[in-house]
Formats: structure tokens, C-alpha cells, sequence
């Protein structure tokens, strides 16, 4: 048995295949995003304009976001010290649980260290809970997700990417009295679209299954009060459980779901991921209370990431480059080369200083490697057009085809 | 099929049996720790002395540590904005794991969420890039541990909790031509002693056998440099796997593993725990960087905590209280019934101000509940006189056997 040699194998796959990461060293400068600093390679930090961040509103450096974490920091510490069962609850994570089930206009809601945490806890217990218990999960569900339906080690049917008819022909064939559970996204990042949410509650309600929305690429952006699809739609009621992130619009870290009362307390006193593990740091939990409650009255940041999609869109269209059917605030362009791919960013990166990172396997299927740009409000009109310029040369450069 | 109807008998059956956990809202005091205050059933905030936080050191409220993460709080802002791969690699993330890898003597280190994923992520991963793998695993193995465990999918073998002769029975039983990996805790956080690692570390040579450490309980505390025991009893060179936290005795947030750098390599580019999900806060990384950095020239915390431990124990014992068997710095009272466990902690946070949480199942087997008390450099001998005059008075008043 020779470890080192399965190791060095398994390192060669991903090169040979082209995948092998690298991760680009950066620092964002607070109150100039997107521009941030690249160390490594380049003789010291060079200026660099950031496309793919999460931070899709720029909450991450909104001053209100930045007091709160400051003054949170000199009132109780850095950590919290432990799990939330064992001195780790403070008055914070209260509170913001509070504010997160109100923002869903649910009875309650629970905390993670992170979205994929609360994915993998809940989904994993919720199944456990329900004896004889079948998920029905869409194919583009997030890893996260995934982890969580195969560690539940409970039946599972994949249904086609949003295909409401092959949902129900798995409902139907599936014996009515075991429990059910719809585990599903709402905006699907890698593709940008965006689920039928009260075409999947129809078919829930038509055969009691219960509902399990993603909300991670939703939360902080759609709906009057930030609350997602499911609040821009009306349809949160419908659904039993929304999880969400604190790490994306919202600006920080960490993750969530909203719910009823009874399953946010079954799921907070038997799921190990929940239980066995230091809480959130209450700098953390204090910076995204800022960051939920401001965006609950706030529309201007929302607004302005809707406008510069479209702007994005538009001009990425016109410019003949291979934009994929987007219905949201994501503008992936589809490349098809893990190799190519990357080239394309290194270049960008290195003559252009723009950093969007490719996308490969395992994020997307093979085949269907993409750069993945997520303007914000921060992006100007003068950086678009200097991208997508840029973009337009490399394409050429490389010789590769460009959109009909 | 009704949902509500389980939801309710899984809540139901905590109750009866004496564990349904109700979490105290606090906050604690920067700067005056173990000082806190209690929200909640309590007319407003009252004063409190905290004797559970694994914030062991109170280096969570360390000058360094808070001055660093508001450095970086007002350098880069709030969240690193993406996962390592996209977007979310700070040049903060890079120190810190060198700094890591450093301390441990490895040639790199692995940043995760928390202790809890890199566990889960790091166990589940190594089994399935090991053709047939077994793992061997200590049946006191921390929650984290057993499911990432689980999640590898692989036949595991589990050896009585430190007993040398049953992990080699195991051992010879198992086909030499199959990849072993032993799993094990260098401090057992509930039990309060220490693995004999070389000797573990003997039977993994003997039978080519990878070894996985959680210090999770031990970094910061044990070692000259804060390596944890396998620093302090120079075993790391023998270890293939050492994960730690970033949330106890370096009192902020996070986990990590160090390494062999292929072994990294590995972790980092095939586990979906460590793939999608937001990276750490950079404000959180900045802080661990300070303390980590602080704790490996400084002495000063880990001399006090352990003259802080001998002295609690004596106490407790010279009042003959139920104090179980530590070597380490922590200070379990056996209590053996969730009830009374929960009882004793009711009156010491409402009548005596001390705040030390019951654990119960499934944090330890049923029937051995008990309070877990871990007095650190801040506790003082007032406090602890106090504490255990009022142990003594609730043990009387509870007509609890003490101990012989």
C-alpha cells in the first residue's frame, strides 16, 4: 500500500483533465469594491476589478455593516466560545434569528456556520425524522443539497432541471403514504434561472409532500423586502422550509432556514451538523443584523444590481459573445473547455486586470465550463465596456466562435 | 401522513426523557471575561461568571486579536464575498495556513468553516480517494468525527476508547493489502484525558496504517508552541493528519487540517465541504492569524490555565465533590442523571450567578450527564471558593451522594 502514490494520482487526474485550481490571492478594498488587490505572480499586490464575487450587493463594505461588526467586536470578543448549547448562545444570535423568520414571515429560524451547513444538517435530519421518508431533488441542486439527501441515506428521485411533469410522474409512482420532501432552488446560480415555485407547491399540496427551498443566490435581492423568490412571488407560505445564506447578498458569512416553530426545534435538537459546533462569532451575527434590516427597507441596491445585469446582458449580446439565457442578476458565458476556460481568465486577469474565475467540473457538468460574471451596483458602465472589449480580443484571439 | 404529528412525538420525546435544551442568551463582558451578562427570564440583563466557554485562553477578547480583525474589518470589509475558488481567497487565508502548517511542523494546512466540516469534509474525502479503505476509530470520537465517518461510506472498525491491544487486534484482523486510517482525539473533550499517541502512532507503522488527530481540544494549550499534545510530546513529524479549531483556544472561529502538501492538495481540490462553501470571514482569519501568532511565543495563558485547572480540581475535591479523572485542563462533576444535571445548573445561574451548562445526551452516553467546568487564566480563587461553596450547598440541598 503506497499512500503517496493514490495521492499523486489523484492530483495527476485533475491536471490531465485541466481542472487543477488554482486560487488567485486577492484583498478587496473596503469602500472601492469592485476593486481589490492581486498578490502572487505579479510582483506585489496589482489593482484588479473583481466579477465574480457573491458580495452581490456590496454589503460586505456597507458602513452600516461595518459599524455594527466594529461595535460588536469591542462589546463581547471575537468568538463566541462555544456551541450554542454550551455558552455559545448570545443575544445576538436571538435576535437575528428573530429578524431572519420575520423576513420570511415565518414562526421561527435557525443559524448555521454556513448555507452548505444548513443544507447538509437539515435536509439529512429532516428525512431521519420522517420514518419511510423519499426526497424528490431536482438535478441541478446545489453539492450542498446533494450532500444532505445522500447522507439522510433515505430513497431518493432526481427530477429533471425545473420539469414540473416529470416531478409529478416520480410523485405519483411514489406510495402515498410515506412522507415526502421537494428539495429544490429557486435561482440556480451556475445556470441563472429560475424554479416554478407555485407549480411545485401545487403538485406538493396534490400529494402532501413537504417543500425545501434554496434561497443562498436569492436572499438580500429579490422581493420588496429581500426576502427571495418566494417573497417576490408570494409564495413563501406555500413553502416549509426557506434556507438561506448569510454569505452572499447579505455580505458576511454563514447560513440559515426559516420555518415553523416545531421543525426549526426538531431540526435544533437532533441534527449533529446544528449541535456539535461553535456558533456563529457574534461579529459575524451582528454584521448581517445590520445587513438584514437595512435591506429589508432598502430597494436601491437591488435596483441598481438589476439594472447593471441587464447592461451587462445587453452589451455581452451586441458584442456577439455566447451570453447564456439568463432570467436574473447571474451572466454566465458558456465556454465548453475546462482549458480554454481558464485561459480566458488568466488573460483577462493578467492584460486586463479583471478577475472572473472559470467554472469547471465539478461546479458544472463537463463540457459545460463557463465564466460566470455577477455585477453589482458597484460596476460602472465605463468597467463594463472596458470587460467586454476585452473579452471580444481574447475571443478573437483565441479563435473561438462567437454567439449567431 | 401527518407531518405536524412527528414533528411533534420527536420534540415530545425530549421532554420526557429530561433533555429538551433550552439555550441562555447571553453576552459576554470584552475585557472582563469570564464576566457576561443573561438576558431572558431575568428582568433584564443580569451579571453572570461564565465557567464553560471553550474560549479556554480568553483570547477572544486578547488586545491583538481584536485589534487585527478591525484592521482587516476596515480593510477589506466584512466577507471574503465567494468560495476559495471563486473570488473568496484572501491573502489573509494564505498567512493563516501557513501559519498553521508551520506550527505543526507540515508542509501545508487546510482552512474549513469550522472544526466540525473539516472533520466531516477531511475523514469523508481521504476514505473515498483510498480504494477500499478501513478506518479505525475510537468509540469516543467526537460527533464531527463519526460523521464524517459515516459519510465516507467505508467499513470502520471501532476500538474501545484508548485500549492499545483492541485497535491491534482490529489491525491484524484486517487484509494488509487494504489503505487503514486511525481515527482519534489527542484530548477527549467530555472525558478529560489524552490518547497515548506514539503508542498509536507504533501500531500505525507496524500495520502502514495512515493517522488522523483531532487536537480540537488541544491546540493553543499543549506544547511550547501551542501545538497541541503532539507538539508537546513531540509526535507530529508521526502523524499524517492533524486537524484543529480556530474557535476554542485561539478563540475566534473556523477549522483546519495540516499536512503533507499532497495530502492538502487532495482535500482541498475533492471535497465538496471544502469546495462550496463561502471561505472564512477574512475579519475572522485576520483575528486567528494574531493569536495563533501570540500563543506560539507565549506561555504565559497556558501556565495559568493549567495552575487555574489544579486548583479547581482540588477544591473540588477537598469538598468532596464528584470530580472525574482529568489530566487535562478540563473539570467534568459526574452527576449521572439529565434531570438533576439540569436542575444543579438552573440554580446556580439563578441563585449564585454561575453559568456551567449540563451536558447530556447525545453530547455524552445517557446516564452519564455531568457538568463540564473549564476554568481558565481569567477565573480567580474568589471565583472558584464561590463556586464551590455553592456546589456544595445545591449537592446537600438535592441530597446528592458525594464522593467517597
Amino acid at each position: 500500500m503506497n499512500y503517496d502514490q493514490i495521492f499523486d494520482q489523484a492530483i495527476d487526474r485533475l491536471h490531465s483533465e485541466g481542472r487543477y485550481r488554482v486560487f488567485i490571492d486577492i484583498l478587496r478594498n473596503k469602500g472601492a469594491y469592485p476593486n481589490a488587490r492581486c498578490f502572487a505572480g505579479h510582483n506585489g499586490p496589482k489593482p484588479i476589478t473583481v466579477w465574480c464575487s457573491n458580495d452581490y450587493l456590496a454589503m460586505g463594505q456597507h458602513p452600516k455593516v461595518i459599524e455594527a461588526m466594529e461595535e460588536a467586536l469591542h462589546d463581547v470578543g471575537a468568538g463566541s466560545g462555544g456551541t450554542r448549547n454550551i455558552g455559545g448562545n448570545t443575544h445576538y444570535h436571538i435576535e437575528l434569528e428573530s429578524e431572519l423568520a420575520d423576513l420570511h414571515g415565518k414562526e421561527g429560524a435557525l443559524l448555521f456556520t454556513s448555507g452548505y451547513v444548513s443544507n447538509d444538517a437539515t435536509l439529512s435530519t429532516l428525512a431521519k425524522l420522517l420514518p419511510g421518508c423519499v426526497i424528490f431533488s431536482d438535478e441541478l441542486n446545489h453539492a450542498s443539497m446533494i450532500a444532505g439527501i445522500r447522507n439522510a441515506g433515505c430513497p431518493k428521485k432526481i427530477f429533471r432541471h425545473n420539469d414540473l411533469e416529470h416531478l409529478e410522474e416520480l410523485l405519483a409512482e411514489t406510495d402515498p403514504a410515506l412522507p415526502k420532501l421537494i428539495a429544490f432552488e429557486s435561482v440556480y446560480s451556475m445556470d441563472a434561472d429560475v424554479a416554478p415555485i407555485h407549480e411545485i407547491c401545487d403538485l406538493a399540496e396534490k400529494y402532501n409532500a413537504l417543500t425545501y427551498i434554496d434561497e443562498v443566490h436569492a436572499v438580500g435581492m429579490y422581493g420588496p423586502r429581500g426576502g427571495g423568490i418566494t417573497d417576490r412571488d408570494k409564495a413563501a407560505h406555500r413553502i416549509d422550509i426557506i434556507e438561506g445564506t448569510l454569505g452572499k447578498a447579505f455580505g458576511v458569512m454563514g447560513g440559515y432556514i426559516a420555518a415553523d416553530q416545531k421543525i426549526i426545534d426538531c431540526i435544533r435538537s437532533y441534527a449533529p451538523g446544528f449541535i456539535f459546533t461553535t456558533s456563529l462569532s457574534p461579529v459575524l451575527v451582528a454584521g448581517v443584523l445590520a445587513s438584514v434590516k437595512h435591506l429589508k427597507s432598502s430597494s436601491v441596491e437591488r435596483e441598481a444590481q438589476q439594472k447593471s445585469a441587464a447592461m451587462m446582458k445587453a452589451k455581452f449580446r451586441e458584442a456577439g459573445l455566447p451570453v447564456m439565457n439568463s432570467t436574473t442578476h447571474i451572466v454566465p458565458l458558456m465556454v465548453g473547455d475546462p482549458v480554454k476556460a481558464k485561459k480566458i481568465s488568466d488573460i483577462l486577469l493578467a492584460e486586463y486586470g479583471a478577475y472572473v474565475q472559470p467554472i469547471n467540473f465539478p461546479t458544472v457538468p463537463r463540457g459545460k465550463e463557463r465564466l460566470r460574471f455577477t455585477p453589482g451596483p458597484a460596476h460602472t458602465e465605463e468597467m463594463m465596456d472596458h470587460l467586454t472589449r476585452a473579452l471580444v480580443e481574447i475571443w478573437e484571439r483565441l479563435e473561438m466562435r462567437k454567439a449567431a
